[in-house]
């Protein structure tokens, strides 16, 4: 059986006055999205009368071609970037979706999971409902039209069926409207331009376009932005907030602000607390490249280590990575990442990743190190163990967790280091900077704040039930 | 406001035994309609649990490869190739149209226009129906999916909502069906192979595929498809048959056989009807080629004047034609119309078309033979004055038919002939073969069969309403 | 071992006043040509200080964008469209060649054949030269650069020293040169335009172009094209004329004329004269489509029988062809080439064919016809049996040709057909109406005006050594 | 007039046992070469027999399919990378070069540049030389082609008439040759595996085979490798080593090591040299991403100072950007270079880029930081002013060089930096830890060793002559 989908997204939404052409900004707030999600991408605009859709299963910049954002036209705009699992790598699964319905057009794009999809998709087509896609999204488009009066009003009552991580924006031809789900899962942040307002998953998307940051809208809260201005409206109790601990760890760009707290300095804190947690005598501390350098450097300046480059990404493996696919596995991970001996050899080296999920790529990178010279290598992971599948937009299965399977001493021995350390739970939470109460930590330690039928949670522990 | 999608377009459907892949035959039999649509190409193939689908913007040579065919697994399928206006050719119109719903993956292709669709719409939408196209074919997947029992019961209950032209391809797991509208406006027949059973638009597609013809499916009749066999099922009273004239005028391919005449046939008959209702005195008969030639040599033969090749189609004119357009339309005609002088010089020439509908390509045809050196030029269409729009699948407005502006005189001297001259409606009529009452001539005449809110029918002349 | 470059193409010149842009009227010429040669386009321009140059393998519009012509600026071009076999289809093997040089820059296009390509070869490459192609073009130019003197005068010693077919364009900064061999076996007409002159392989690209004809280019002559106007210079004694037969057969469009004779006119007597050789008793005359036709035309007049369309070309085969390679195999021809039964069945059928050359195409339409219920099929070609290899340009080998191989008897058990004639040598030069003396008819009757090292020619009987 | 090809590259070689597929090899260690070319990528392969070929304009990955490599049989190998100005991007300009000449086929690949290559274009034209690029490889190609004897005397003759920088490989069927100027200008390094040999330009592409590097092809020296081993050859004196400096500062990968000296440790050791030449006070030091990464590290460990992250680069903005370049250029720097406010705010800081060209990204990088809430700038370059044009592979022209035209204090302030600090001569010799000698440092310090006729190297204070 196809698994659902359940990806990591970005969303961005933008309403101007009538005379901007908003699709180039969309274009650069999108590009600055980019790093949540390189399957697909795509943009609905509206210029009053009508709205425009174009989207494409590539990055931002082969999507958009200055020819194609010329014809979209108009003062208004929502767009999303997607990242996904190969099986459900559909182009009909590209977002925005847009549709015609008894509001008119309406499109709608998303982040976040639906815990109760099933259910739903069953009672609407048992309705009439017919489905061109397996998305969250097109349910959501198909309760709304199922609602009476106005949009807005439509919304509030779909967004009160929806059980899950949703962080919405919608587009009509009068209005931007964007929702977040009752926990507050997943991010959405409201900036102002002098001509107009932006909605974006991360506060990079505002700053790179030269926006200031209102606020970020709350959990359970609704923001209406149309001619007018913009109104804010509470749909639904603020159950608690639980915002995904794991964006500070890997997903947001550090230059973003999360709930006030910087990510760059949020990591280098995780690394010092790594280093209070568990400190080692060694000679280097190194980062596996790009993501663990921060809390690499935050290690290395609370323990005094030296820090140091000892292995490089190769700047072009990526997207346009083809060719003999036999040749790479043979020659193993150094033709991405490539090691500096005279860095490397004959030292007792730190290195610190963001995260061990798998724990595949970690053992590749212990057996390089060792081979180039290394004397004694030390891991440590910037984050807990991650044990438990998400079901709030994070696409995880438990199968796959090595945290899951093995334990502390098993998963060292698997990957070949001479010491592996995880951070704890309270160390994390300290680092963020932020109470324990307001964070999703689920993934580490089981605790669901809302419980479905998806998979594991209805197993968690202290689970508190959603509806 | 834009016009509404009706174009002409060709379905297939294939339901084969168990062991036979049917996607290269569904690509053969597309390949074999693909002069009904050339904008865009489509199947969805059923392993009898899952439906496969692929479609493109293009011609189905380009749209499929081997390793898409390859992929499309299963031994029952359905296809369309589409011809739309340039302004309605979006990706997300191109059929087979596939969704899920209560009845489980269902897909569907149309051929034809409903005169009810903006009602149709209105309804749906006021129940709470989204749409992602503007296609008629939408509008029956929705009406379909709302309607209890089986699939098959739905769309008989369906077809009877429908008013209009309408040619169905309907594909679900372990089923195929196929549905024609109550006049038979557009063609449908039925042809079996020793491994199955196909359904296509035109015969050309059976015989190329080497199937037998069996029968055209008749006017308000569904025919099913399954395991078990072929069964046939009357839906609604057969009201009057009014099967497209223009189809044995244009659209169908020369080989193809439509109510039991050869096409290929009627054209050289229509020919010689020219001569007799028209005779003139001429040295040589040329057809614009390629589509007036069975007429002109019908008329050749009918006249004992010599049928010549005056002007030679530039076979690498297509869709491949890009390049220096100024100087195209500079150079004017003649790099897409190769003349033969050495045929044309100083002759009195009969040239025949099939027929005339903007009147702009005659004009210019007029004058290149004049350039060339033709003492005379006397044109024939091969049809009637095209007057009125179509309702029911051919893409015309009004204002591009010069015979609904002007009269005999005015047309022949806009273009330039020294005589112009129109097939009688009495004549295409006689040339067809088949009682007048079978047939819509309502381009000709401007007799409706059915009249809708789509346009001009409705002031149709003795026209009969359709509900 | 791999076989050498010997194919037909097309060539193109155009020398205009300083303000006139010649890369669309280069484009135009090149499209006229594109039945000479479809694997690979190219031309250079010049602007009088400069030469540009831009090829690929592919069709005319294909290769040359809008964005493309604008960036080849320049009064005066040459441009060259290639046919090959599969095996050399190589980027670099495409023409123009340009070249820099003791001369400047210089382009080059040919078409035509050496034979003694490998011997020239050998002594350049003894003398320090390097080779980037296997084509004669190349050859050509080096052997330029090696002479002394202006490019005039270099370019005729180097015409001294070649052996063989060649028609010839050059284009230096400055000016345009035309050279045609001695024995004038591959075509070149001058024309002139109110702003300038053109040299073409067929005349139908100076009238596309609007163009006056001037006249052919005489074998032994060349033509400079620069500001002053047009000069003819004999660099050889006209050795004895020997135009390209199989020209008039296939090759060329109808509508050019080649050494005053319409190419459609020569096929409508070639038709004629099959019936005044051989008449035969049947119902109606088919063309193998499309290059058949005329000749059909012209047997069915020259005899009374009605000319029909038994068989229609499928207008999208073409270069988009690909998919189900397989299915198609085993579906025959009848994808390919579509009987029209209503025509076929039951009917004594004479169908002209413009040559067989394989035989394998004949066999497969004489089975179409009989499986589609035709009486008797009486199978006419319309012109000799060719039965001796090209040295001129034409890409056969003997191994490939039937009527090397077989007697008349066995090529029609072969092919299946009820009779089998093909014209007599004296029925094609009469339908030419040109005196035998000026044609080369070698591949019909091992006459081969020049004897080369390349093939079968070395055994040709009556040859003349042509050195 | 357009300027002359001179262009970083990266070249590589491999011989290896008969039964080893070297194509995709030799695909990954082009890949390894990415860094110094982007605009094309080829290779010949040769399989004892033939030589084959392929090339193209775009990225190793781009270039080269798995099918691609499949067909490029053989098990020896050159291949190329390239680095052009846009001007000279033209396809026939890509390496390697294919000739076939007295020696049979042969392939060279060369990265460097001559500085009497207009006196020997000319040489070769008057003796009946037609070039196809305007590469200095192709006249190496002449020139050798001229040459009697074996392949490898003819190449030795070659080297000793070219005066620049040159590092050849160079592939016969039977035999890989590498050939290094006198003055060793650019790198070529010699490396085994169990199974063959290669060469290389960095060492970075011999330890991403699994590879051990045996030694530096010495300046003069050339290297042959064929079925019976390795030999080298000495051709020519030693003039005096003068290997590129630049190749430290910004070429080279930080893996390689150069003459001995990994590239990373280098680098870091000129932060520290920037340091001890001009301590300064603040509070933290970035780099200009990602090239002054090493050397901030290095100045932030000699000074004490904390090394931050200020300024990430969007790791996809890269060849697939496009898009709205308006929008872009007016939303300036940020949306490439995306600064952590919460680092930066309020900071006294220093940032080190690798090096000031021309001087537009340093002041682009001054006003983000102080719009972004700097206190203070202070910029280091890690390297000294690039004050003269290189004649030998860097394409540059003195009216780009900002420190040609302006001093310290006037850069300052087009800069905008409140200090502005280069590094010495005499602290980048150190720190790469060579004796002056062996380096080449013309672009600092004008010191040009070889003179030609290129540029401003005739200028040169201190020339010695290169004949």
């Amino acid at each position: 059986m196809k698994r659902k989908l359940n990806e990591e997204c970005g969303v961005f939404g933008i309403y101007c006055q009538d005379h901007v052409a908003v699709a180039p900004l969309t274009y650069l707030g999108l590009f600055a999205l980019q790093h949540r999600g390189q399957e697909s991408s795509g943009m609905a605009v509206s210029d009053g009368t009508q709205l425009r859709l174009h989207k494409g299963s590539d990055l931002v910049p082969k999507v958009f071609s200055d020819e194609i954002l010329e014809e979209l036209k108009g003062h208004a705009a929502i767009g999303h970037v997607r990242y996904s699992t190969s099986d459900t790598n559909l182009p009909e699964n590209a977002q925005p979706l847009a549709v015609d319905s008894a509001f008119g057009q309406v499109a709608l794009a998303h982040n976040g999971n639906l815990v109760n999809s099933a259910e739903l998709r069953q009672q609407l087509a048992r309705s009439g409902a017919v489905f061109n896609t397996t998305t969250d999204t097109e349910l959501i488009v198909h309760l709304m039209a199922q609602q009476g009066g106005s949009l807005e009003d439509a919304l509030v009552k779909t967004a009160q069926k929806l059980t899950g991580a949703f962080a919405l924006v919608v587009l009509a031809k009068d209005k931007l409207i964007g929702v977040r789900d009752p926990f507050g899962f997943r991010p959405l942040v409201l900036g102002a331009r002098l001509d107009g307002y932006i909605l974006a998953s991360e506060s990079c998307a505002l700053t790179n376009l030269g926006a200031e940051v209102i606020r970020e809208i709350e959990p359970g809260e609704m923001v209406i932005i149309e001619q007018g201005g913009v109104r804010f409206r509470r749909y639904a109790e603020e159950k608690r907030e639980a915002f995904c601990a794991f964006e500070y760890v890997y997903f947001a760009r550090p230059d973003s602000n999360l709930l006030g707290q910087n990510v760059h300095q949020v990591r280098k804190r995780i690394g010092a607390a790594l280093w209070h947690e568990a400190p080692v005598d060694a000679d280097i501390v190194i980062a596996a490249p790009d993501s663990g350098t921060p809390a690499a450097m935050g290690f290395a300046e609370a323990s005094g280590l030296p820090f140091e480059i000892g292995l490089l990404k190769n700047r072009y493996i990526g997207r346009t990575f083809s060719g003999p696919s036999r040749e790479l596995r043979e020659l193993g991970v150094r033709i991405k990442l490539n090691p500096i001996e005279a860095v490397i050899k004959d030292q007792r080296i730190v290195i610190i990743d963001d995260s061990i999920v798998r724990g595949t790529t970690s053992a590749k990178i212990v057996r390089l190190l060792k081979e180039t010279g290394a004397k004694e290598v030390h891991m440590y992971a910037a984050c807990p163990p991650y044990r438990y599948p998400c079901c709030y937009g994070i696409d995880t299965s438990k199968e796959d967790l090595v945290a899951a399977k093995y334990d502390l001493e098993e998963i060292r021995r698997l990957i070949g280091a001479d010491t592996l350390r995880f951070l704890s739970v309270e160390g994390l939470v300290g680092a963020i900077g932020l109470p324990k109460e307001r964070l999703c930590l689920a993934c580490f330690n089981g605790d669901y704040p809302l419980v479905g039928a998806c998979c594991d949670c209805e197993k968690g522990e202290g689970a508190e039930n959603g509806q």
